[in-house]
C-alpha cells in the first residue's frame, strides 16, 4: 500500500480520488442508486431491481440491518436479505451497497457487498470505522444528521487511516428547526466537500427531504451543484413499503427522473466545455 | 381590488401568480437580480449595473439602508444611495430592489424603487409588513434565518391581507451548526414552496453561502430545484467592497454564470417538454 | 452624558450596570415580573395585577401590541390597553413592562411604561433600537430566538449607542430541532452574560418552554444559574386567556413559585457567604 | 425477570427508577460522579480519585476508551485504563463509571465497571445497546448531540427491551448555532423527562457547556432543576490534561462546588417541605 492520503486536501495536487465498485466508477461517472430501504422479500428485492435497472440505474440499494428508532419497529432480514440481494445482483448486475451497523458484521457482510454502507447514526461510532477500514470493499458514509464537515472528513480519516482509501461521501440532510421536510438537505456541503476533500460527495434526497414530491428537484439540484451521483429510494409498490413509505419513488416516478437527469448531465458536459461523453447517467 | 387570496394554496386553482416589475415577470422568466450589497458611490454603482446589465442581468440590487449587526459599521447612504440608483436605473434600464428597513420610510423610499426588499432580520417586523402591504409596488420578501416555512408563509400573508398581492419570497439561507457555510443554503425550500403557495420564489446564494466559491454551483442548483430567479451580489471591484467582500463575484465571474444558466434553462425547457421559449435569461 | 461605556466588558472595572424602574433595582435584587401574555380587558388585568401582586411580584407585564405569527390572530388592544395597564399600577403600585413593535409609537407608549419591551422578532429590528436608544426610560430587550450571544449584545449596543444605557437583557428560548418544548431555554447564556457584559440578564421561562409545567423548575434553575430575575405570565383565568394559554400559570402556582424562589433566594447568600439581605424576593 | 416496563411513563404508577451502584442510589440521593475525562496515568487517576472523594464525590468517573474526533488523537489507555480504574476505586471505594464504545468490549469492560456509559455518538449505536442490554450493571446514558427526547427514551428502550432496566439518562449539551458554549446545555430536558419517564436524569455540565466558568452556575442550575446527579471532569492537575483541558476542574474548584450544593440541597428540601434527609451530597 502506499503512503496515506488525507481525507482533506491539504494543498496537494494529487486529483481527485476515483472509486470503482463493479463497472460503476465514483467521482468520474454521475452514478445512480437506487432500491428500497429495506430488503422485505425475494419477490419485492427482485422486482424493484429489475425496474431500477431497466430505467437506467447503476447500482442496488436495500437494507438487511435497518437500524430503527424503537427497538420494536421491523429491524431488517439480516443475513436472508443479503442473500435476496446477491440474487438481485446475479439477475440484473448491478452492483450492491448495504448498509453495516455492527464491527462484528463487517467481515461477512462485505462478503455480499460491493460497498458497505455507515449510516447517519453511525457517522461516528468509531469502532466499526475502523473495522470497515480494514476490508477492501468500498465504503459509503453517510454525513451524520448534526454532523460539520470537519467532523465529516474526520470519520473519513478514520477509515483511510485504517487502510482503505475507498471512502464515499454522501449527504442525507441535516436536523434543523424546519419541520416540513424530514431534515434539511444541504446541497452546499456539495462544493464544500469539492473545495476540501478529493473524495466523491453522492446525495440522499429521499431522506434529506423525506418527501416523495421533493425527490426529483432536489436530485436535479443535486446533479447541478456538483454532485457525483444520487442514492433515492425506489419501491415496486410503494403503498407497501414496510418503511419510509412516503417517500419511496414508484419505478415510474423514478423511470422520468433518469430521463431528466439524462438531459440536464448533457447540458452539464456542455457548460464544462465538454463534448458529451459516455457519461454514468447516458451509458446505463 | 378583488377579493384576498391567501398565500397558502388552500387548494385553490387559480394558477400561479406572475408579478411585474418592469419588464421583468417573476413566475414567468427565471430573473437574475445582481448588483452590490450597498450602494457606496455613483463610480461604483453605476459602473456595476452596466456591467451586470451586459452580462445579462435582468435587475439591480443595492443597499441604501444597511442593517448591520454592529451599530459602528456602516450604515448606508440613505437617500443619496437611493438617487444613485435612480440614475443607474436610467443609465441601464434595469429595475431597481432595494431594502427598507424602516415603516416611516417605506412610502418615500417606494418613489425609487421598482421591488421592495424586507430583509431577514425583518421578516417578522409586522409594522413594516402591514405598511409595504399598503403601496403598490411589489416586495421581496427573506426568510428570516431561522423560520419556517409556516411562519414565513404568514408574513407575506400580511402584506397580502393589507392590499399587496405581490410578494416574491427569497431563500437566503437558514442558521445551522455548520460553520463552513456562512448559513445554510436551504433549496428544498423551492419545491416546498411550490407545492404550498403561488408566489414566486427566487434564491440568494450568495447570503447564503458566504463563500464565493458556491455561488455559482448554488445558483445553477436554485434553477434545477425549481426557482423562479436568483440574487447574487456582484461588485465591480470586489477587493474593495465595504461589506460582504468576501461572496461579491466580479463582472467576470457572473458573465460566466450567466451562460451557464442559459445553457441549464434550454436544458430545463427541453425536460419540461416546452420547445425553448424566450426565456428570462435569454432575453435579456 | 457620560462617555458612552459599551454594552461589552472589554476588561473594564466599572462594576455590573444596575437599573431602577419605580422601586425595583435590576441587578441588584431579583427582579419577579409577572402579569398576562396581553391585556385582554380591564377586568382580567386587575385581578390579575392584585393577584400577582400579593404573592410578592415586582412589576406587571402585560402586551398592548402583540406581535403574531398570522394577521388574522388577535392583535392588542393598543392604547386602550396602555390606559389598562396605567390604571392596574395606580390600584398596585407596580411598574409596568409592556411590548413596543414599532418606531412610531416608542414616544407615546413610553409614557405608559417603566420599562420597555422588545420582542424577539424584533431584535434586530434596528430602526427600533434607535428610536428607544433615545428616551429616558429601560429597555428590556429579548434575544432573538435564533440570536447568538455576540449578535445580542450589539443589538443593547445600538440602545446604548443612542444614548440609552439603561437595557436589561431577557433570555426566552432559542430555536432548536426538539419539539417538546416550543423553544429551548438556553440558561447557560446566565453565565455567559455575567462574564461577557455588564447588563443585568433576566429569564422568561414562559415563552423559554411553553409548558406550565416547566415553569418553576426552569424559574429555580434560572435563580440557580445566577439571574437577575425572571419574567412570567400568570393569568387569573389561565383557561380563558387569549394567547399562550398553555403556558399561563394561575395566581396559585405563581404564588407556590414565590416561595420557592424566595426559600432557594436565601441558600444562595448563604453560599455567596451574604448575610440574608433585603433581597428582591423578600421585600415586595 | 418481571414483566418489562417501557422507559416511558404512559401513565403507569409504578414509582420512579431507583438505581443501586455500589452504595450510590441515582433517583433517591443527588449524585455527584467527579472524575478526569480520560485516564491518563496511575499517579493522575488515583491523586484526582483521592481528591475528588475527599471532596464529597459520590462516584469517580475516567476514560479508557476515548471516541476522538479525529483518529490521531489520543485515543486512550484501553484494558491499563480499566485496572488503573480498579486500582483507585479500591484505595477510595468510589464506584467506577466508564464508557464503552464496542459491542465487542461489553462482556470484559463491565468486569471493571460500576455503571458502562453509552456516550453522546452512540447514543443510537443500536448494536452497542442490545449488547449492554445483556449485562447487569447499569448503564449511564448520555443523550445525543442532535437527539430529541422521543428518540432518547427509545434508545433506553433498546437497552430495556434487551433485559436491563437499569438506565441512568444524562442530558451533556446539545448543538445549536451558538458558538460561545461548547454545546448548549438543555435544562429543561430534566422536567420534561421526569414527567415523560421514570427513569433517573443526571447531566453534565463540562461537556454541555466546554467553559469551565460555567461549570458551576450550571450544576447549581441543574439541581434546581430537579436534576437527580450531575458528572463534571475534575483533574489533580488541569493544566497537563490530555484532552478537554479547558473544561477540567481543580479539586480546590469541585470541594467549592460540593459546598455550594450541600446548601442548596438542604434548601431544595426545605422547599419541598421535607426535613432535610442524609442526602446523597451531604452524607459522603
Amino acid at each position: 500500500m502506499n503512503a496515506l492520503r488525507l481525507a482533506s486536501l491539504n494543498g496537494d495536487h494529487l486529483g481527485r480520488t476515483i472509486i470503482s465498485a463493479g463497472n460503476v466508477r465514483f467521482g468520474e461517472d454521475f452514478v445512480v442508486i437506487a432500491g428500497p430501504c429495506s430488503v422485505e422479500s425475494e419477490e419485492q428485492t427482485l422486482k424493484t431491481a429489475q425496474e431500477v435497472k431497466a430505467a437506467g440505474a447503476h447500482m442496488l440499494r436495500g437494507g438487511a440491518f435497518k437500524p430503527r428508532t424503537s427497538p420494536y419497529d421491523f429491524q431488517g432480514l439480516g443475513l436472508q436479505g443479503l442473500k435476496i440481494l446477491e440474487k438481485a445482483k446475479q439477475e440484473t448486475g448491478l452492483p450492491i451497497v448495504t448498509e453495516v451497523t455492527d464491527p462484528r458484521d463487517v467481515s461477512w457482510v462485505s462478503e455480499y457487498a460491493d460497498v458497505l454502507q455507515i449510516g447517519t447514526r453511525n457517522m461516528q461510532n468509531f469502532s466499526l470505522l475502523k473495522e470497515v477500514g480494514k476490508i477492501d470493499k468500498p465504503v459509503l458514509l453517510k454525513r451524520g444528521m448534526n454532523s460539520t464537515l470537519k467532523e465529516w472528513l474526520n470519520c473519513a480519516e478514520y477509515i483511510l487511516a485504517a487502510g482503505n482509501p475507498n471512502v464515499i461521501l454522501c449527504e442525507r440532510g441535516i436536523r434543523t428547526f424546519e419541520t416540513y421536510t424530514r431534515n434539511t438537505l444541504d446541497l452546499s456541503i456539495v462544493p464544500a466537500v469539492k473545495e476540501t476533500s478529493h473524495l466523491p460527495i453522492i446525495v440522499d434526497p429521499s431522506h434529506g427531504t423525506g418527501r416523495l414530491s421533493m425527490i426529483e428537484p432536489m436530485s436535479l439540484a443535486a446533479m447541478a451543484a456538483g454532485a457525483d451521483g444520487i442514492m433515492v429510494e425506489v419501491h415496486c409498490k410503494p403503498a407497501e413499503a414496510m418503511c419510509d413509505k412516503d417517500q419511496a419513488m414508484s419505478p415510474d416516478m423514478f423511470g422520468g427522473l433518469m430521463k431528466k437527469l439524462h438531459i440536464l448531465r448533457s447540458s452539464m458536459s456542455k457548460m464544462n466545455g465538454k463534448a458529451m461523453q459516455g457519461s454514468g447517467a447516458s451509458n446505463s
